[in-house]
């Protein structure tokens, strides 16, 4: 029995270990947020800092949903880490990749935070920051379609119908996303209005896990 | 009874899992305050690197002044979730609401140690100083209202009047701030001198929680 | 008893704490890459802010790459940390150095980015790179041999042949680092192919330990 | 039995806790130093990035001895609190402020990388980089006295010949560091050897504590 557990103990990097690196990538990349921020600079004679830091309401925009962007993913992996079991090699290299696409956002809410006001780029703009926002759903997919697959990495019990209903969920955000990006190569303002109403949606809280009884 | 606990450990993101989270966020939003505190530039053949480092006071007091607040705030965190028994959906939205406001708080600093020199700028640095301080005491006493709230989180002997003197405390800081944003309009080094007297204030140790007995 | 265990406990950091520490820093190391992303500027009234974005290549490709070399490195550190059975003064010191050899990252990143466009700076800036990548490589190795020699901090049923399996695969990895850098200096992009190549080698899962029975 | 425990665990904040939040800036403050190594920029057409990349030695010097003080801080850290049995208000509160010294040192470390170079302003740099030094041995000398006195904070069993040990050691790390301040004043360089040496020595491992028997 000791034997047992010991290459069981010393293959796998346990959900709790990828877990707590995560939270540790989200908590720096939230934080990261503010250096793109910038301090308003101007001639020191010049008056209206007033109006300066006012005029900065871009980055506090992009400052505020990219942070409540990182928290719903934050609360999202918490919720679904819940319901992994155990975990493998393919799917480590897919939470770093997962990882990558959140720790990449402050990114793009930069070039939002710089060019929003300037009417000619908000396509460009908006295109950008939204395929910023369908990378890590798209990731997070891929993710659950490889832990859910054939059960691969689910606790036993969790029910059937409820795995469907998260995959269609995670299905559908892709697809809210894309439409946002393709929107927004129409209209800057409108694709963005679509990631700030979904985002809201996300808000929400997520439906409870369900479970067959032991005994099915 | 196994049944009745999955469903539990499932839904709720555990407090301290929260307290880890906003640990980290805590600990790099601190952190980060250094990065506001600028290497002076001057013309190669040029002396006085002294007095320029010296001249820096502004971004020193910023650093010194901003890492004791979030000190505090980190402290007070730490106080307060021993008194909460549980979390749910809403709690944790308003906690990333509360972590927002504190990892905003290097902006404000870096606002303030670039400016707060140039006299006639001093009133709208220390308006948005004060308000950056303002922003965390306010989300914090949205977190306790809505967990105190029939006691909606609290542990559930936790006594009431310390209930009463903990909501009293918090409107108080929060009023506060409002007093040194106002006081601010008007002369902003009298403002922050008022910001300051309240950190050090805080500075003191709390009021340790009174519980009723368990057979009350 | 008492007393026999309370030195240890005083003297020793446990692995367990070194690890905590160092998944600090490759979480730190790994979101601070983004950083060196820099938001394009030009003249407001100038156009292409989309190719602009788009000739941002390198800054992307040294983001992933990095992102992916210190995920492989901190899988690896979990999966080796799990071989070592304690810990002791001279490999916690180690230990660091291999931590300022990952933190250091960064720098040859952004040199990649900056300057890989560049043609006659490819060479440069290869070696660089390459070198940045050899430089935690060869602390890992000294780490290993440090904790592997006379079996000085492994579990003592670890396999001997499992040990000169991993004493080997360490050797050859700093081999190919030290020819990429070499071939680096002769024709850049093809020492950072190798850089490549090898990397996704590693994100191969590794073969899980072998131990010998207890009762051998 | 159930009711003394209660308050105990509500008012103070375990050394645990502390030590985890330490953690967390020890492992910023030291990843936060390769952002003080930029990018060398040069006309595009210019030749030399090797030699330019080499005479960032002022920046590579700075990052490598400060991580190493930070890492040696970190250890010492751990060492320290396994002495310490229980925190209060005061010694958290010391704490912050020893923490606020340890995140500072990128700043001295970026200003020593900038100008220490330039012959005429290598005292300045030295007393700055040295007094940056300084600080948190000072501040942990505090924590120490405040800890030790009376055995306040202190394991009850822990030797009085090994308190006293302790204490003239951390009494004489300060009185080294004023002396490598007072030293630089007159030649920098100089100054900084005394710091790289006492460095040295510190990497050396330290002495274990000795505790008196559990029946005297």
């Amino acid at each position: 029995m000791h034997l047992h557990r010991e290459p069981k103990a010393h293959t796998e990097i346990s959900t709790q270990r990828i877990e707590a690196f995560s939270d540790g990538i989200f908590s720096i990349a939230i934080t990261l947020l503010v250096l793109e921020i910038k301090v308003p600079e101007f001639p020191e004679g010049g008056n209206g800092l007033a109006a300066k830091l006012l005029s900065l309401w871009p980055s506090y925009f992009g400052y505020v949903f990219s942070f409540v962007m990182i928290g719903i993913h934050w609360a999202n992996h918490h919720y679904i880490f819940k319901l992994y079991e155990r975990s493998d090699h393919n799917f480590l290299m897919l939470n770093i990749f997962y990882l990558m696409c959140i720790s990449f956002l402050p990114f793009p809410t930069a070039v939002l935070a710089r060019y929003i006001e300037i009417v000619a780029k908000q396509e460009t703009v908006a295109v950008f920051y939204a395929f910023g926002l369908f990378l890590p759903a798209f990731a997070w997919l891929l993710m659950w379609l490889y832990a859910s697959h054939n059960h691969r990495l689910l606790h036993p019990r969790l029910d059937a119908n409820f795995k469907r209903h998260l995959t269609r969920r995670y299905f559908l955000t892709n697809l809210f996303y894309l439409g946002a990006i393709t929107l927004s190569f129409w209209h800057g303002l409108v694709g963005l209005g679509l990631c700030v109403g979904l985002t809201l949606l996300y808000i929400l809280p997520t439906r409870p896990p369900v479970y067959n009884k032991p005994d099915e």
